[in-house]
Parts: structure tokens; sequence; C-alpha cells
């Protein structure tokens, strides 16, 4: 049972977390912090938190766990605010969607206390924002990262992989260097082609036309092109190495393509599409199997 | 009333228009031709076509209206297979995805019949294929492009185009170079990049653990390289003017991108997913409003 467990920002991400544990049972009390007062009065009459604060001090007193929900450029300055009050016994962890830049600016925030630092990722979302938007299942079945520091405490560890359990999630662990080279792979690139994409069609000087006769392909290629600018703006240059070197590689792979094109080489286009079309059909067969081995494993309860 | 209509290809296209034709009550009887007579025995089965037939002459023998819904590489040789039997009042169309490959090929093969010829492109589709994924409402609410020839008389384009209405599909009239602009942006090109972006990863060392954090946006990113690799090998070749000038466009815009991300230059990575966002959001605003607009018309018939 977790005592108190402090939020900075209680939006989607921040707000499903404080739902989901209260929902488990497993929290006594949830603070809220925020820049804006009715978000968090929001916050309080959806019964996401039990109190509401502005006072760093305040809030992380008494704290078992805190959870940093905010955009991730806030995650540095909140750190440095946090560590004059940060008691021994409190683990801190955080929501943002790149681990290196934040390890970075953790150990410059919390210097000695950085092994009470325990730097997460949890791989959910929804197209909403704010309190409004948060729901106590939105982890459950979905994966949250622990990229942990060789200077955390199994104990540490535990306690932030024991409340993300509570909230129904699988946690993996990688490094902070294995998370941004994957999710520069499998989010961050795949977001800046669509942004790529239809950026490049609204600038069309037919872009009229074209939109009219774009079709279902079109709507699921760019659906993550309706993301927020911002957000993807700070991911992109917060991970910009690996995310330069995945789109390194892309480029060099549409090189190869264009070549088959221009060569007319009908055979290698083939095997490209056929190669590509079977490792989707084999991911897609191998998360239907994985769903399928939960529900019958959640029937059995 | 339409007497007699043949279809070439009784699969997902072919068989659709069949049973949509069938619904409205405009067609007295559908022959099916095919390559494969258990696909044929299948499509009388479920009451696709009355007819099926291996003979062309005979199917082709007093038809109003003659639909090719093969694959496009076989649509040259069907159309010269047909042109001997083809009498004056018979009016020919087809459902392939690129349309200037289509009007060469057909003027070589039909001569002095080209008039009779008028190229179409239903805008619709499902994963499934064959005669079983065939759908009396599949062409409900879709666009039907027509990109007439100036030999084609006015009488012979109406006749194509009221059978699509009856269909339930919205008629738009379009060149063949202005077709195949448009869907090599908005179609053929993202084909490429999802198949290219799969493959890419695909190709890695570390695929499996790729895979096992690619979540819903790279699913749905993903969704159109699920699609045949041979279908989107001949439509990449078949408009492989057009595809590379958008492909060029794209690479362009990709260089661009890559530089604000070396150079940090926020501010321009964030107005250029900005524009993406709101691009798209309009875009999707526009096809929900007309889909309200089209329900609240059907709700006052």
């Amino acid at each position: 049972m977790l005592n108190k467990v402090t939020i900075f920002g209680v939006g989607l991400i921040g707000g499903s977390f404080a739902l989901a544990l209260k929902k488990a049972g497993v929290v006594q009390s949830v603070t809220g912090v925020g820049r804006r007062s009715a978000t968090l009065q929001r916050a309080l009459e959806l019964g996401i938190i039990d109190v509401a604060s502005t006072s760093v001090a305040e809030a992380v007193q008494d704290a078992d766990l805190i959870l940093i929900a905010t955009p991730v450029a806030q995650t540095a300055s909140l750190l440095a605010a946090i560590k004059p009050h940060l008691q021994p016994h409190t683990v801190v962890t955080d929501a943002g969607s790149t681990k290196s830049d934040v390890v970075a600016a953790a150990r410059a925030a919390l210097g000695e206390k950085i092994a009470q630092f325990v730097p997460g990722h949890p791989i959910a979302g929804r197209e909403q924002n704010g309190p409004d938007a948060a729901l106590a299942d939105l982890y459950v079945g979905k994966k949250v990262v622990l990229t942990a520091l060789e200077e955390n405490p199994p104990a540490a560890i535990e306690t932030v992989k024991a409340a993300w359990q509570q909230c129904g999630a699988h946690v993996h662990h990688l490094s902070a260097q294995e998370h941004d080279a994957v999710f520069a792979a499998v989010s961050h690139l795949p977001h800046l082609l669509a942004y790529a994409l239809v950026d490049d069609i609204a600038a069309k000087p037919h872009a009229a036309l074209l939109f009219q006769y774009a079709a279902s392909g079109f709507r699921d290629f760019t659906r993550i092109a309706g993301s927020s600018a911002e957000m993807w703006r700070d991911i992109s240059l917060a991970n910009k190495p690996a995310l330069l070197q995945e789109l390194d590689a892309y480029l060099t792979q549409l090189g190869s393509l264009r070549t088959m094109l221009v060569e007319n080489d009908g055979a290698a286009l083939e095997q490209l599409f056929g190669r590509a079309q079977k490792a989707r059909h084999d991911w897609i067969s191998a998360i239907e199997a994985a769903e399928q081995n939960r529900s019958s494993e959640q029937g059995g309860d």
C-alpha cells in the first residue's frame, strides 16, 4: 500500500495512473500538482486526486512515489525544484517518451539523489488530453518500459514496477539507449514521415483536389499526423541522434526503391513489397496470439 | 434496365458490382468470365452471376455492358480477345487503379472500336479478395472516377455512369493524366512508403525487439503494407512517371525536415508538424461534414 502518491501533471497520463491505482485500492491519497488551477480543480472533481497543491515542497513531503507526467520539456526544472524537499524513502519516476535526455537532465538536476529516480515510459495514449480524458483502464494490457539506472536500488525499481503492474500494465526493461533506438524506429520516424507526407500534399497548388480523393488507406497512414505538433517537436529534438540514424536508413531504403522503379525492376519491387507484407502479417499474428493467450488466462482466473 | 452485363474477374470488385446491380434490380442477367472454374462456380453459388462462361465470344455476345475487373496486367490481352466479338451497342469499362497505361493499352487493342471503352476506377476495397468477399453495398457512398476518352459518345459514358450510380457510388470525372497524378500522391506513394518502412525494420538485426514495441500508431501507419505485393508491383510500374514525381517531391521534403533536425530548428519543425496537423484535421472535418449531409439527405427520403 502506498500512503501518498504525488503526480505532477494530472492530464491523460498522470490522471489515468492515479485512477488505476485508486481502482486497484493500493493508494491512500493522491496529491496533484499543476500550473493551472482549473485543471487541478477538474481533477479533484473527477476523483483523480484527493489533494490539489501548487506548492512543490508540500506535494513532495512524505510522498512514497512521485510521477512526473508533464510535457518533457518541464522535467529538468521540476526535478530541480523537487530535489531540496526529496526525502530518502521517496521514489521518483516519469512518463516521458524519450529517455536518454531525461536521464541526463535528471543526473544534472538531482545530483547525489539520482538513485531515487527510476525513468519510465508507458506505451499508451488516446487522442484526447487533459483530466477528462483520463481512464482507470488506460494501461491494462499495455507495455511500460523502465530504463533503470545502475544507481537505482532494487527496491526503488520494484516500487515503480509494482505500481505499473497494479495499473494492469506489463513492465519491460531496456537501457535508455536501447529504448530511444527502438522508439525512434517504430514510433518517432513514422510520425515524421506522416507529418512530412501531409504537409507535402497540403503545400501543392492542387491540394484540395488531392484531399478530395484521399481514402481510408491515406487516413490510417496519416492518423499520427494528427498528434500535437509541440509534443512531437520536443520528442524529435530530444531523440535526435537515434532519429537521424533511422531517418538516414530510411532515406537509403527509399533510394533503393527509387532505383527499382527507374529500372522497371518488377521482381525486386515485388520482393521488397512481399517481404514487408509477410513481416507485417507475422507481427499482427503474433499480437493476436498474445491477446488470445491473455484473454484465456483472464478467463481462467 | 440492362439485359446482359458481362464481368471479367468475379472477385471482390467485379462480384460486388454484380451484386449491387442485382440488388438495385437494374440487370436481367450477369455473365461471369474467369480463368478458374472453381471461382466461377463459387460466384454462381453465391448468386453473383447467372451464367458462367469460359468463352469470350459467348460472354461478349449481346452484352450491354462489360466490366473488366481482372488484375490490370490482363487488361490489354482481354480487350484484344474481346474486340472481334464486340457489337456496336456494347459499352466496355474497367476497374483498374491506374488509367494512362490502360488507355494506351486499350487504344492499341481496340483500334477503331476505342470509342466503346470508357475507363473507370472505383475507389473502394477490402482486405479480403475473391467472390466470397463481394458485397452488394461495397460501393455505397464511395467514389468512382471515370476518365472518359474524347472518342466516347455521351451515351456510352452515361451507361457506365448510371450503372455505378445504381451501385450507390458517386461518379467523378478526371482526365487519365489527372487521375494518375492524384492517386500517385494520395495512394500509390503512401503504399510505397509503408512497404519501405516495414521492410527497413524487418531487415534490421534487432527486428524482433523493434516489432515487440511497435504499437497502434505503427499498426495504422503500416496497414497498407499488408496489401498484395503483386498488385502493388503492377500499380507502381504502371504509374511510374507520376509516382517518381511524387517520390522525388517527398524526398525533397524529407531532406528539409532532416536539415531542421540537424540544425535543432524547433520552430521550423513545429511549423511543419502544425501545418500537417491542421491540414489533416480540416480534411477529416470535411469528410465528416459530407457524411453528415449525406445521412441527413438519406433520412429525408
